[in-house]
């Protein structure tokens, strides 16, 4: 899975739709409503977003994962995307986690900031019990004292959650670590250590994307872990498809 | 702010409430909307445990806190309650937040167990921002590495907000330590650092609460702690009303 | 307990103590050695700042504690301190705790930035074992994710040992917060949880202190601190001697 | 590096060397100190183990590297040893890291739990500054609330130090993990995240291993380890020696 952070623009997301197909991403990433620290920061292009991400998937044949922020937003989102992400911030919203139970797409879970792999499991726990059986979990970094990245990512919750659950579990090592030169290696270590997939930031313009720009890869960077990870995934026994 | 962590039943809340007005309390707490990691555990009474809340909080003439979950319940919760609180998985809740800026009662802010002092007093600017100008914050302790008690409440966020921003901010020790008899002493101690305010669970049967038993204090328990943390507010200047 | 963080002349160690006993502190505290993250900070007086603090000790009635960083040095500190304390970086120096258990002077073992209470009694049961019975426990902040104050105080650390241990338990909020104007209330606060007593730093001239001077109180701040901190021992029904 | 957690017998020791060299390990490790949270812990054969390390080493053809936990154990360790290693609880000992700095063999120094990469690489400093150029550093996981594993192994480390300095960096999966069956899939990642080395706990018969047997790999285990992670170095352009 790549894209873009935020959906900006037509010639954005065709641009990076067609620069990560080439390289043989499936699935083609990009927020339309975004979730912000701060109520003063860039919130998104909403629908129009939603209908470029689709226009650029359908075109380059990828499948489109998207944000979702609440239950209101489900069903005009399951007309656009293939998956419904949800925000760490999010985990643990359990009246959303009971709306999502109900939805026909497959939903990934992307886990909390402090939550405990226990916690996480829980809350998939919520959308499985409410009658969705498609769940991803997506592991994206935990908060704890180190500033030196933007979070310190969990690898090893990537063999605990194997060894607990049947869900596949991916890793998110843009906002993960947060700093583009260390994007590749974290991804790498994600696919070493047995993650199921991969979903990383990529721009055709990292520096001057609206939001996360600094966490963002260089097609050609992309292209270069796509070879990488897909040599890494066959030495432990597995096939990137 | 005094009363149980859920409403149970009409004997438990009348009972609880009694005592707590006979100790000084002025609001009443109580949680009819049960926000639960697990799916499967004890969700709440619902509407009928805001209606037990408002008739036992009007008899013993005590103001109304009360959880909020989603936008899709702050109509109802502000037929029965004054003060609407926002639980801690709920802080970076963001179309919630935006829900709240509307609402005409006034909010209690948890801090989320991860959330660092910017981002709270971010979050509260998403209910400023949108008109609602009544905003409370509450430390209910922060996620560490210590398992010895629940959470570590992080007194030392009470001087800072004091610094940083005009709002109240009151303590909930019975969440930020979540054993007994150590909420007494993390209660006087957030009056010493000059909170505004103290909420704590008491239960007039805390061995058969529903949730949060080990943590509710006895009626006679909260009238000794009333009495000391007079005299604290007292000490540095200040005055319980 | 209160002076200075580091013994800088016979000027400044005279001035803070004479201002502290006047306010009622009973023992002074000052590092002659000090460890320092980068090896090119200013490291200490070594045993001139010893004599300096005996000596005046001695002339206003006080007793003195003191780090000690190493086994070599508890011969030459236990000549001039009465109560050796032992840094939170040393805390599990077991080479160095089994030296501790052969002193003759009662010793102060801070609580290690990421140690967990049970590791802390360990860490004291390997002086405990070593046939030296006094050692006095000392919260000092734990590391954390909120960078908005130097540390956690973890208050909540000082009701959980006076329930698991017969040792006594101080705290050292200007470590614990490093702010100035939030010592006070974060002193105030451990007192109201029980504290067996308060370290803090004071110095003449905070301004110009060649270490920790962003933290140190001001004179007259520690005369106001000692007035409050005495009513609200009473009120939790405790005296200061 | 591999070997097992404590030398416990000239079997053992000679069994454990025997097969790790045969999958093509470099260096033997093995500790004859043992630092333990509490005093009445087996703390290790001292002398003995040292001698038993070296011979080990020698008939096997393997380096060997040892922990040391004071200065007075820094010449006799020097005589077996060809690496001495530095443990988490002693990265900021400074006593002792100025004592290694004048040692004549190169020191391995491992990240303290709560301690970040910023002061780890001063603490290497101290080392450096002392005139010992040879310093390798370690990650061992670091404390976060997070107790599905024993600790949280930062990853992410490895390339944020990779570029802010010029000393080898190495992992301990076995320490950072602590469970045997999820040593595999870290140490995997750690290379491909471009870890200089890596150093495992391997044991010949684990489960009655006197310590940490719960995390040591069985000698199969690490044959394969040992090739897959052959691979995975290739895929990044270096070359396991």
């Amino acid at each position: 899975m790549a894209g873009p952070c935020s959906v900006e623009s037509e010639e954005q997301v065709f641009a990076v739709a067609e620069s990560v197909m080439k390289s043989g991403a499936k699935i083609l990433r990009g927020g339309a409503f975004k979730p912000r620290t701060s109520p003063y920061s860039f919130q998104g292009l909403r629908e129009e977003g939603l209908q470029l991400l689709r226009a650029a998937a359908s075109k380059y044949n990828l499948k489109v994962i998207t944000e979702v922020m609440d239950n209101s937003q489900i069903d005009l989102v399951e007309k656009y995307a293939d998956i419904l992400w949800i925000g760490a911030r999010n985990m643990q919203n359990f009246t959303f986690l009971k709306g999502l139970g109900r939805a026909s797409k497959p939903v990934m879970l992307k886990r909390g900031l402090a939550a405990t792999i226990e916690e996480w499991l829980m809350s998939a726990e919520y959308i499985l019990s409410g009658g969705n059986h498609q769940v991803i979990l997506c592991e994206r970094g935990i908060r704890t004292f180190e500033t030196a990245t933007r979070n310190t990512m969990d690898v090893g919750a990537i063999p605990v959650i194997k060894k607990k659950s049947h869900l596949p579990i991916i890793a998110d090592p843009s906002h993960g670590i947060g700093i583009r030169d260390k994007v590749i290696p974290m991804a790498r270590a994600c696919v070493a250590a047995a993650a199921d997939g991969i979903m990383v930031e990529v721009h055709n313009d990292p520096d001057h994307a609206k939001t996360d720009g600094a966490q963002s890869l260089f097609s050609e960077q992309f292209a270069q872990l796509m070879k990488e990870v897909r040599i890494i995934a066959e030495a432990i026994g597995r096939k990137i498809t």
